[in-house]
């Protein structure tokens, strides 16, 4: 089994209500030193697969990421026992 | 400004839905490969100040991720130019 984590954040110039809400009410708690709040998903997952990468990158494509509007990056950590 | 890249994600025994929910529908498009699904939260954002560690950990625990079922951890990347 291989480790797998992929991080999904919105492209640049998207606008992100809910980074907006968690800037707004950092800087309403007296973090004004906080901008341009940005918030993505974070999927981790186990896959058992020859080709881990070939198959992360299909269903980043197909299902876990937007592509008008959303990037993806992942990281595939060796052989970690599950 | 420093670049902070915080990751919150559910604790070990937590049960995901939404996880749960994206492995049924990865297993039903042909990825039977692919077990344990994980989704957290990744926080991206910019702050002024003098100690920003200490300014992470208080908005993280104050706002940011729920204690109870939550963890977190962070990145901080060096005086990135904004």
């Amino acid at each position: 089994m291989t480790k797998v984590s992929i991080h999904v954040t919105l492209k640049e110039g998207v606008l992100d209500p809910q980074g907006k809400a968690i800037e707004n009410s950092l800087n309403t708690l007296g973090y004004d030193g906080v901008h341009d709040v940005r918030v993505g998903k974070l999927i981790e997952m186990f896959i058992d697969h020859d080709d881990v990468e070939a198959q992360v990158k299909v269903m980043c494509d197909k299902l876990l990421a937007n592509p008008v509007i959303e990037n993806f990056t992942y990281e595939i950590e060796e052989g970690v026992a599950q």
